[in-house]
Formats: C-alpha cells, sequence, structure tokens
C-alpha cells in the first residue's frame, strides 16, 4: 500500500488554517470561517489559486498591521432589503462571510438581500460566498474589485479595472449546484504567476505590452503590469471577438463594489494613500421559494445541467461540464483522498508552522490506513 | 440647405409605430409603450438590430396568433422583494415594461425588487428596461433567454443556449449613463444576419461547424446553426480564452429567466410544441439611496467615467468608451438629425403602412428647415 505524501488532509490543514490565524491574533470564531473558506471552499474544490498557497501572505498582512484583526464591522441601511457595510479593514474573509450572511438574513425576510461592503481586504474566490446561500436555498451572488488594477480598457494599454471576478451559485437536486466564479479578465492574475514559476509561455491573447502586441512571456507581463504599461485583456480579448463585454462586466463590478459601497472604483485608487486603498465587495442572495417551490427549481436545474452533459461532444473531450461540475468531482476525490499541494506551497506552510510555533502534520490518511 | 433623407424623425417614427401596432389590436398604452421602447431606447440609440427593423416581424407574429395582444399577466408573490410573472404570451415590450415597473414598485419600498418571468415573447433590447431605473435613481437590471438555441457550450458543436443577453444600467451625474448590454455569446445572431445582408464575412471567432472548425461565411453558420450543426461561440470562444466564463453567463441567464421563472432553460425548450416554447425574462431593481446619497454615487460614477476617458489610447482609437458613453453620443446627434434608416428598413415599413393603412410620411425636418 503506498500513500502520496504530497497529498493533505482537509480536516487537518482547516485546523492548521486555524490555529496560524489564531497567532497572528485573529479570534477563534473569525479564523475558523477564514480556514473555511480558504480549505473546505476553496482548495478541496481544486481552486488551488485561491486557497492556502495564499495562506503565508494573509499572515505577513496581518503582521504589517494592514489588516484590523478584530473589525467592527457596521451596518448601514433604512430598508429591509439593501444595505452599506464599512468593512473596517477586517480580514476579507470576515468581512465577506458577515456580509454575506446579513444578505442571507435580508433575502430570508423579503425575498432579497443586497450588501455593498467598503474598507476590507483581498477575500479569497469569489465563490465561497456565493456558496454560502446554496444551504438556505437561495442563488448567491458576490463580486469583488481590488486596490490596484492589470486589466487594459479596449483601445487602451493601462490598466483600468482589476480582474473584478463574480461569482453566482444556484442549488441543484441530484446534481452537482451551478458555481460560476470568473474574472471578467481573460484569465485572473494568478495565471501569469503560476506560468511564471513553471517556466512556461502564456497564449498569444491574454496579455497586451504598452504598444498593443501580445505578450507570451508571463514575466513580461508581470511587469509591465506592475509599470503601468500593459496589462491583461478584458474577457473577449479583441473588440471584434468582444473585449467590450468583458470590459464593461469589470467595470460594473466596480460599480457594485466600490462605487455603492460608498468607496470608489479601482482606477481611482492608485493613487490613494496605501492606508485607504481597500478592497470592496458586493454580496446578494434571492430566496427561491419566493419564485416558485425550491422543488420544481432543483428538478428543473437537474433537467439543464443534464441536457448539457448530453450533448455531443467535439473528439477529445470527454464531457461538457456545466460551472461547478468539474469542481465537485474534483471534491469528491479530495475529500476521499486528501489535497495534493505543490511543494512550494507544502514548504511555505511548513516555514510557516516554525515562525508561529505550530504543530505541521497535514498528510492525509486513507480510511484503508486508519484501520490498520 | 440639404437634408439626408434617409433620415427618419424620431417622433413620427414613434407615432408611425404606436398606430402600426394599434392596427392590430394592441391597446393604445401597450403600443405606446412599445413604441417608445423600439424607437427612444433603441433606435435612437444607434442600436439598430432590435428597434423598428423588427416591427413588420412583430406585427406578423400578432397576426398569426402567437402574441397575446390583452395579455391578462399575473404577479406571484408571498414577500415584499421578489416575484415571479405569467406573461400570459404577451408582446415581449409590454409584458417586459409591467415586470420592470414591478421590480422598481418593490424596490422603492424595501431596496430591491427581483421578478422573473414566463411565457412572454422577444422583448427587443434588454437595456430598454434596465434604462427605466435611471429616472429612479436605481440600477436596473434585464435579462432574457429565448425559444431557442443557438450557441454551443465549449467542447461541443450543437447549440446549447441562446445570445442570452444581460443588461445593467446605473445613473451618472454629467456623464451619460453606464449602460451595458451585451449577448453572452461572442457576437449577438442579428450580427450574422447583417453580415449575410452586406455580402460580407464574419470573423473567425465567431462561429464554429459541426466539426469545430471556423465558419466566416454567414450563410453558412446561419444554416448550420438552424439544422444544429454548429453555432456561435460563446464569450471568449475558446477554452483557453475564456470560453468557459461566456458560457456560464448564458447559463446564468438561463437559470435567471427560464428554471427561476418556473419555465426551463432554452435547451428544453427544442422539443416543446409551438405554443409552450416561449421566452422567459429577469428584472430587477436595486435603489441607489438605500446604500449611499444618489448624489454621491453620481459624483463617484462621474469620476470613474472620467478617468476611464483620460486613459491614453492606441494609434487610430480617438477615445476610451464605458457602456453606453457611445450610445449616448449617437442619441444626441439623431434626436438633432433624425434616425438613419436602411433602405431595406424603409421599404418594410412603407410596405407595413400599405397593408395596414396608415400613413407613411417620417421624414426628419431639422429645426432651422422648420422656421423656413
Amino acid at each position: 500500500m503506498t500513500t502520496d505524501r504530497t497529498r493533505v488532509d482537509a480536516e487537518k490543514l482547516t485546523d492548521f488554517t486555524t490555529k496560524a490565524l489564531q497567532k497572528v491574533g485573529i479570534p477563534e470564531e473569525d479564523a475558523q470561517i477564514t480556514a473555511h473558506m480558504l480549505v473546505v471552499a476553496t482548495d478541496l474544490r481544486g481552486v488551488d489559486t485561491h486557497g492556502v498557497a495564499r495562506l503565508a501572505r494573509y499572515v505577513s498582512g496581518i503582521k504589517e498591521g494592514l489588516i484590523n484583526v478584530k473589525p467592527e464591522t457596521k451596518i448601514f441601511s433604512q430598508v429591509p432589503s439593501t444595505a452599506a457595510m464599512d468593512g473596517d479593514q477586517g480580514l476579507g474573509f470576515v468581512v465577506g462571510y458577515r456580509a454575506m450572511m446579513e444578505a442571507i438574513h435580508r433575502a430570508e425576510k423579503t425575498g432579497a438581500g443586497f450588501i455593498a461592503v467598503r474598507n476590507s481586504n483581498h477575500f479569497g474566490a469569489a465563490a465561497c460566498y456565493a456558496m454560502m446561500a446554496l444551504e438556505h436555498d437561495m442563488i448567491g451572488i458576490a463580486m469583488t474589485n481590488a486596490r490596484t488594477t492589470c486589466v487594459v480598457a479596449p483601445g487602451s494599454t493601462k490598466p483600468a479595472v482589476d480582474t473584478n471576478p463574480l461569482a453566482v451559485a444556484a442549488p441543484a437536486g441530484k446534481k452537482a449546484p451551478f458555481v460560476l466564479d470568473m474574472a471578467t479578465s481573460v484569465v485572473a492574475f494568478g495565471k501569469l504567476l503560476l506560468a511564471r514559476m513553471a517556466g512556461a509561455s502564456i497564449p498569444i491573447g491574454w496579455a497586451i505590452d504598452k504598444e498593443g502586441m501580445p505578450v507570451t512571456n508571463p514575466a513580461k507581463a508581470i511587469s509591465n503590469r506592475v509599470r503601468g504599461e500593459g496589462g491583461l485583456l478584458p474577457l473577449g480579448g479583441t473588440p471584434t471577438l468582444g473585449a467590450y463585454k468583458g470590459f464593461g462586466l469589470g467595470v460594473l463590478v466596480d460599480i457594485l463594489c466600490g462605487v455603492l459601497s460608498g468607496s470608489s472604483a479601482s482606477i481611482l485608487k492608485e493613487s490613494a494613500p496605501e492606508t485607504r486603498r481597500n478592497t470592496d465587495h458586493f454580496f446578494g442572495a434571492l430566496r427561491i421559494d419566493s419564485f416558485l417551490p425550491v422543488e420544481n427549481f432543483k428538478k428543473s436545474m437537474d433537467e439543464m445541467i443534464e441536457a448539457f452533459e448530453a450533448l455531443p461532444t467535439l473528439p477529445g473531450v470527454k464531457k461538457i461540464y456545466v460551472a461547478g461540475g468539474y469542481e465537485a468531482e474534483i471534491e469528491k476525490d479530495r475529500k476521499a483522498n486528501g489535497i495534493p499541494l505543490n511543494s512550494k506551497v507544502i514548504q511555505e506552510l511548513q516555514e510557516l508552522a516554525k515562525e508561529l510555533g505550530i504543530e505541521y502534520d497535514l498528510f492525509h490518511i486513507s480510511p484503508s490506513e486508519r484501520k490498520l
């Protein structure tokens, strides 16, 4: 019997993450919430770019005092369905969780809840929050802008919006829930970092330089962006192929997160002082049974997903996935067999363990091994 | 002094459209609403594919009895913010107007209003309804699915969703409002019809055939789609360039319009009988002052739009537009100088006038001419 020692146990990794966050001052409940988001809602679902691979960065942000470990989030509202929230510079996961819960509570009462949040920080994967709606039989929505910009507008080469992701989750019956989580750029910025780490080139159509020419060297694309001379392309890529749509979606996310929360669009943050360069979010929940019986909705979702999965495929394509379907398959595997972390991330976590004085023992033990 | 006699007067065209619709049984108020949507909210803004160019088709649909001219739309709701609506097979414009007004009324009370609509028909441009929110200082949302499919899923070549457009409108102060109205495919199907009419080829990246190969002949792309052997590509085009995002957005529109309204996703309608092959919509309104003071929102929108417009441009690009900005410029020109209709549309309208026994006199007279 062999065990893949690069695979770590989800439960152990969640505990480890909770402890690490507590060590730098995050209260237990908030640390548990954050660990759940990073591990269960992200790494376990195969979204490796947004899970514990970023834990060391969050920890150092907290240590540098950029993040308020005990935020007193405030809600401003005079009506039942909508509100603005001030995140008090808290950890994005904590602020995001509270805001999404607020949206869900409001949707319970009125059918819809929407919260725009200012003064927050990086909140990980947007899907984490959208998916919170699922167990309440609601449709969940989550978006975020950023402190910087890295995506160019069509016709320009200077970054104008961030990758401004949006996520929507809707429950199904027998089938995996619909979970769409997408950057509004052709790719997320993390894909450039991954390519650079792997020493690979990036496809034409992801990034351009200051002359508008394609960049295929990820290191060059990253340094171009830092200098504001080129950046990622909005979804669609070129105007002929719909770049105005991707850019429009990016601006929409900035309106709902930055403008509607009382903060500002990302493009105006570049010149703001570091302490005011916050991240903003937008959350929404729609109660399904305020439209139709939940069982009818779920049955109809199943029928739709089954029809997509029954589509004929091109040679080499095994299966047509609806958003969230692939992640659900990965989740099943990783729950049973552990999360395969890459060696660089494992090394980072081991160093973090030493630095914070916590134990590192994350190896996944399969059920059959446990019995031995 | 010369006048461009292909330019027609917006006011006269609105009256003409109203009369034409009344002639086939649409009540006066509903005819006025529809004419406003087609002319003022669409043709005047330069969205020529969705304006009176389609009037003859709506009229023949009504004559064939496919559209209920006096729909008794019904609202199903137990909560203050959300509801389902049955459109009673009415004209899409009439059903859409009523549903969006319902969303706005609910947002007035609770901050948010969302309505999912089943049993409706083609409602023109989604932006018409999203923009209804603007004068109420709200953010407006509108989406629609269709009776058929024409966009393939990534990895397949059989149409799986329709172009499923979504629109969002948000007011600004001095600047033109943000109005995003986008098909979730690379292009709208109407672009194929326009290219075929013009005898032009279409760019690689718009459509594929049943082998997944690019199609550049629009007539071939149209006939492939009719046979279900190929179709338009989702926004993003290829999986490497984000096609899963465009497809995901298309599915999202089908969930909110088709599934949430109690109808079904478009992919399941192909096999339904003609009388049940309805169109579904989804509308939303968010009251801005339930998040922050409206004047702050509008000032922040202006600052954002000005920052985008100040971006450096690539050679040959005059100006960076935010969604809705270009249409606002066209609107200003067309209000002053009339709407330039193409000769085929003028011919159709003249034939329609004869057929229905109404006067055709739409020439735009400039203010300077009026004074003579």
